[in-house]
C-alpha cells in the first residue's frame, strides 16, 4: 500500500504544475497531499518488525526478546542456551499441533525451521490456536511463515506446500531433509523431524522418510474424540519405529480426509493440542539442549490428567525394510555404546564426594583433585568403592569383544532379533 | 483509513467540477479516482473479522468455526457443548499463562471473559506465546482485546487496567466479579476465576476476593527456572485456600517485581506456560461442562515429565477468616451434599442392569423400568441389592439430625475444626 500512495502524491504533483490557474485549485490539491501523507504514516506505522538480532543477550532489559531465555543458564537448566541457533527442525502438519509447535521454537529463537502442509487455512479451524481469521483462504504454510516471521525474524524459514503421501511430494521432503546448506559441517540436514500429521499414511511417510534416512523423529497425535494425545520418540533402529507397532485399527483404501469432508468430523480442542504441542516442545528443547530426560512415549489423558508413559523396542519382524537396516546397525554399535554408558556413570559415581568438606560454602570453592583424571579413565576398572557393583561388563571388555553380548535384560530380545535377522540374511 | 478514503473521493470529485478545462486534467483526476478505489478496496480486504454466529452450528462446514467443538458432543463427551456461551470467566493476569488461557477459551466460544492485568507489552516478553512485536508498548488488557476479538466476536471481553493488589483495583475486582449483568438469573456474576498471577501478593488478593465472595477459583504457576508449574483448584470452605498452606519462603516486604528489575530475571519457556494453560484451561472446560474428572491439584514436572497429583483439606488454623467462615458454612451443608451423592450413586449401582437383554442391540433400544423413579428417590434407602454395604448413613438420618458427623476419614479434622471455631465464637 505504501509504493501507491507514493505514486498518488507524485501524481498530485505533476497535477498541481500542469494548473493554468492555479488559485482556485492549488489549496484542493495541497488538502489532499496533506491527507495521503497522514495515509502514508498510517500505513507505516502498522506493521513494526523487530530488527534481527546479532547475539542472543542475556541482558534483563524490557527490549531482549531473549533474556528469559538465556536466564536458563543462570538457573543452571541449561549449560548453553545459544547453541539452539545451530539448531535445525523439520514440522509436518502445520494443522492444532504443528501450528503451536512451530510457534514455540520460533518464539525460543531455533535455528531454522522447515514447515510442510498442503491444506489451507479455513474458520473450522479457529477452535485451535495459531491461525486467524484474516488468514482464511491462505495456505498454512504461507500463513504460518507470515505469522511467525513477524514475531521473530531471526529463525530461517522454509516453507513446503507439498503433500508428503505423493510420490513428488515425498521426494522433495526427502531432499529437504538432506538439504545441509544451513550447517555444512554437520552429519545431517535437520536434527530433528516433529510429526504432527492427522492421518496414518502421513505418519508412515515420515516413518518411511526417517528410516531410510536414520534420522530421529518425534511423532504426536490426538484422538478423535479431542480428549487424549501423545507424544513419542523414535531413533531407528534403537527404538520401535511407527511400523513396528502399527494402531490396530486403520482406514485402509478410504482417504480419512474424504471421510472427514462427508458431514461427520472429528472434535478438537485447543487445549489437548496445547498441551501436546507443549510437550512436543518440551521435549525436543530436552533432546537438543541436553537437559532433563527425554520421554520415550507420554500419552496424556485429559478426562483424568493422567499421562502414561512407556517405552518400545523395535520390532524384529517389523515390516518396514528400513527399520531392519537400521537395527542392524544399531545391534553392531549397541555394545560400544553401553560401555562408555556405563563408564561415563562410574566415573560419576567415583567423583561424587562423600561428603562437604566445609558446610558453609558461600563462594562455592572446590578443591581440584589431581586423582580426578585417572579415576575417569574407563579402562582402570578396578577401582570401584565398597557398595558398588558392576551390572555391566566393564569397558575394556567390551573393546575386546564388540559383539558379546551385554548381560542384562535385553538378552532375550537381542538373541531372538539376530535369529530374525540371520532369517533375513539368508532370503 | 476507510472513512479518510472517502472523504478524499469526495475532494476529488468537487475538483474535477471545478475545473474551467477538464480535457488536460481530467484523465489524470480519473486515473487518480481508480487508485483511491484501489486502496479502498485493499483496506477493506485486509482486517477480516468474521461476523458474529448467532447459534452453535454443528454443520461439517470449512466456514463454521465451532464444528469441531460442536462434534465433542456426537463424540459423547460433553451433552450440550452450546452451554458454554453461559459461562462467564475471570482471569487474573494476563502473562505467559494468562493470555494463552484467554486465547483458548477464546477460541471455544466462551461467553464472557474478564481480563485483568497493569502491565504493558514488551520485547522481553516475545519467548512467549499470544504476544505479537507490534503490540510492544500497549497495555496487555489493550492488545488482548485486540487480539481476542479478532479471533472471535462472539465472545464478550471486558478488560480492566488496573492492579489488584491496590485498594482501589481491589475494590475494582470485586465489583466486577459481583456485576451480574451479563446474565441477571445467575447467583453469582462469574463461574470461575482463574489466577495466572506471578506473584504471592497478588494470589493473596484473589484468594481474599474468592474467599469473601464464595467463589470458586483455579490457581496456576510455573516456577522461576521456567521448567515446572502446577494448577490448583480452590472451592472456598471446600478445599484449603491459598492462605490455609502457604508457600514456605515468601520475600516479605520486597516488591518481586523490582526485584526482577535489578538485572536478574526470572526463566520462562512458552512450553512450560503453554502446557499450564492447557492444563488450567482443560479442567476449566471440565468444570463448566461436567465431564471427566477436574483435578484438584495437578503439578507438571517438565524435567522428568512426571504430573503429581494431592488434595489439599482446609486448615482449620487459616490466618484467612472469611475462609474459616467458609470452612463454618461448608460443614453445615456438608452432610446433606453427602448424602445425596451417596444416593446418586445407589441410584447409580441400582439402575445398572445385570447383563445386556440383547447382546446385538444396534438400535441401542432400553426397555422403561416403571420400577425406577422409586429406586432413586433418597429415602427408600432398604433397596440395596447383595453386596452393597453404606458407608455413610442414608440420607433420611442427615434430614432428621443435620449437623450429625458422618462416619467418614474426615471425621478427625471436622472434630478438630469444630473446636477451632468454638474457639473462635467464643472471642
Amino acid at each position: 500500500m505504501e509504493a501507491e500512495l507514493k505514486e498518488m502524491l507524485n501524481d498530485l504533483d505533476s497535477l498541481k504544475q500542469s494548473l493554468p490557474d492555479p488559485s482556485n485549485l492549488a489549496s484542493s490539491i495541497l488538502k489532499l497531499q496533506s491527507r495521503v501523507e497522514h495515509l502514508t504514516k498510517l500505513a507505516k506505522s502498522a506493521p513494526v518488525r523487530r530488527t534481527k538480532v546479532q547475539d542472543m543477550s542475556a541482558e534483563v532489559v524490557d527490549s531482549n526478546p531473549y533474556s528469559r531465555l538465556m536466564a536458563l543458564q543462570r538457573m543452571g537448566i541449561v549449560d548453553n542456551y545459544e547453541r539452539i541457533r545451530d539448531f535445525s527442525v523439520a514440522i509436518v502438519g502445520i494443522g492444532g499441533v504443528g501450528s503451536v509447535a512451530a510457534e514455540m521454537l520460533t518464539r525460543c529463537g531455533i535455528g531454522r525451521l522447515l514447515l510442510y502442509d498442503y491444506d489451507k487455512v479455513e474458520l473450522a479451524n479457529m477452535n485451535r490456536l495459531f491461525f486467524r481469521p484474516e488468514q482464511v483462504g491462505m495456505t498454512k504454510t504461507d500463513a504460518a511463515s507470515q505469522t511467525l516471521s513477524d514475531i521473530n525474524p531471526d529463525v530461517v524459514l522454509e516453507s513446503f506446500t507439498l503433500n508428503i503421501t505423493t510420490v513428488q511430494g515425498f521426494e522433495t521432503f526427502m531432499s529437504s531433509l538432506r538439504n545441509k546448506s544451513f550447517r555444512p559441517n554437520k552429519g545431517s540436514g535437520v536434527d530433528l523431524v516433529l510429526s504432527c500429521v492427522d492421518n496414518y499414511e502421513a505418519r508412515m511417510a515420515v516413518n518411511q522418510a526417517c528410516n531410510e534416512l536414520n534420522q530421529t523423529w518425534m511423532e504426536s497425535g490426538v484422538s478423535e474424540d479431542a480428549v487424549s494425545g501423545h507424544i513419542q520418540l523414535l531413533i531407528p533402529g534403537e527404538t520401535a519405529c511407527f511400523a513396528c507397532a502399527p494402531p490396530l485399527v486403520v482406514a485402509s483404501g478410504v482417504d480419512e480426509r474424504t471421510l472427514k469432508r462427508e458431514g461427520v468430523c472429528a472434535a478438537s480442542l485447543p487445549t489437548t493440542m496445547g498441551v501436546v504441542a507443549g510437550l512436543l516442545v518440551q521435549n525436543t528443547l530436552k533432546l537438543l539442549l541436553q537437559f532433563g530426560q527425554v520421554s520415550p512415549y507420554l500419552g496424556y489423558n485429559s478426562l483424568k490428567d493422567f499421562f502414561p508413559t512407556m517405552e518400545m523396542r523395535p520390532n524384529p519382524q517389523c515390516s518396514n525394510a528400513a527399520c531392519l537396516e537400521r537395527q542392524k546397525e544399531y545391534l553392531l554399535v549397541k555394545p560400544a555404546r553401553d560401555a562408555a554408558i556405563i563408564a561415563k556413570m562410574e566415573a560419576e559415581a567415583l567423583s561424587v564426594p562423600e561428603g562437604p568438606l566445609h558446610t558453609d560454602n558461600e563462594w562455592n570453592i572446590s578443591v581440584v583433585d589431581d586423582s580426578e583424571p585417572e579415576r575417569t579413565d574407563a579402562t582402570s576398572s578396578d577401582a570401584l568403592p565398597d557398595g558398588l557393583t558392576r551390572e555391566l561388563p566393564a569397558a575394556d571388555e567390551f573393546q575386546k569383544f564388540p559383539a558379546a553380548e551385554p548381560a542384562t535384560a535385553t538378552f532375550d530380545d537381542i538373541e531372538e532379533l539376530r535369529k530374525q535377522l540371520d532369517a533375513l540374511n539368508a532370503d
